[in-house]
């Protein structure tokens, strides 16, 4: 059997990008959760977990859970206080349960969101972290405001209890079927030296702050009834990616726009 | 309070939809298993548990599971064998952990079924079944014949041991993403009878058209030398495919742009 089938060169691919993808698990009270996040991670193809000052360490209990993904489980790294679990990551991504309007702007879905990191685990070759928070009550304002991105999974507004596993479980799906699309879209492209290069996540963000301010100057949107425009339009963008000189053309036509007022 | 926010119409499109989404387990061994997967099943907004031959009803581990989504599990249908459970079913999907490409059915992954499932259950407001196997072993090639789609979870190909709560969980997820996507659509909609497909070329076209007189009116281009602007997006577009949602987005906010002038 050779080595360099396409689905093997394609495999290589998404593992180079999975293994850039750190779930952080921060104060986490029950061990049978650190197990099952495993699970959860090593059926997507992810493998570096790290604990934040966890309740106690992995025990029999997070073995059972893991279901075989004790490997996970055993490399995964603990450290004291979240700076040392990402101090080597450039995209930080902190998962919140609110649904809380006036931050609506900031925060994505859990699809653009996965296309962001696979988008930036592959391209930059960047470690990306993602922050799941403690059972009960999240990620306290402290541990938020160490990420760029906060990243929401729509869920029942009535019910809203999505298990700490089942969050890593969700997030690590998206990862993987993001990245799976990415390298598939590198394996068929003839030509990729002709493309400038993509715009960073700070650009894009930069570039939908510009767009909202404008969308409210001119009245398309309420500030208060934002209609999951932009969250669409993101969804676009993360499908094709934007080049340096088309996102130039883009903001360029948002300020001819606003001197027109 | 006001019953009808856009919110509250949006909400209960939406539960028209999942409720018509029934998750069937088959056989399924651990009680824990059952409960874990009301809880993913609440947690995403779907109502219809049908349990068939389990090894054992639910019991104080399944309740324990369940995190407070023991109105599913008190509510679940019991049978004892497949076929009672989706008699009244119009569309029945599988789960299958196989990717045997010589299989005879069509297998669709978890994204492109959800899409189909979500369409389904609004459009036709008819019932769907979602199988679900044992956990050893899965849907057996009898159960699987009563099936008109299987559904492939894209997993690590060398480790592919995805919880069954966890896949419930996943497909859940993507049955409410795409029926949020359709509820969406059709709230922004003035004509609902449209599906949110791709725009043909003409509508493209005529998007281009728009773009052009508008970048013009802004004093963006200049018609004597327009410098490429309208190829480049062009591309930019045609990488992504633009939904008829999507256009209805972009071509609002170039109406919009020309009412202020």
């Amino acid at each position: 059997m050779s080595n360099n089938t396409p689905e093997n060169v394609l495999e290589s691919t998404l593992q180079g990008t999975l293994q850039n993808i750190r779930i952080v698990m921060v104060h986490t009270s029950h061990t049978g959760n650190m197990g099952a996040a495993a699970r959860a991670m090593k059926v997507m193809g992810l493998t570096d977990l790290a604990l934040v000052n966890p309740k106690s360490t992995p025990d029999d209990q997070a073995v059972a859970m893991s279901s075989n993904a004790t490997d996970i489980l055993h490399s995964a790294t603990i450290v004291d206080n979240l700076k040392d679990a990402i101090s080597d990551c450039q995209l930080v991504v902190g998962t919140s349960a609110r649904q809380d309007r006036t931050l609506a702007w900031d925060i994505q879905d859990s699809r653009s969101c996965g296309e962001l990191i696979a988008k930036h685990a592959s391209t930059n070759k960047a470690k990306v972290a993602i922050l799941f928070g403690r059972e009960s009550s999240g990620l306290t304002n402290e541990e938020l405001a160490l990420c760029q991105h906060l990243v929401h999974i729509p869920t029942n507004p009535d019910y809203s209890s999505l298990n700490i596993a089942s969050a890593v479980q969700i997030l690590a799906y998206e990862c993987r079927l993001a990245a799976l699309a990415l390298a598939t879209t590198s394996a068929t492209k003839e030509n990729s030296k002709e493309e400038d290069e993509w715009v960073t996540a700070d650009d894009l963000d930069g570039y939908f702050e510009h767009l909202k301010k404008v969308m409210i100057d001119i009245n398309f949107i309420d500030p208060k009834n934002p209609r999951y425009l932009i969250p669409r339009l993101r969804r676009l963008y993360a499908r094709s990616g934007i080049s340096r000189s088309e996102m130039n053309i883009l903001r360029g036509m948002l300020t001819a726009i606003q001197k027109q007022k």
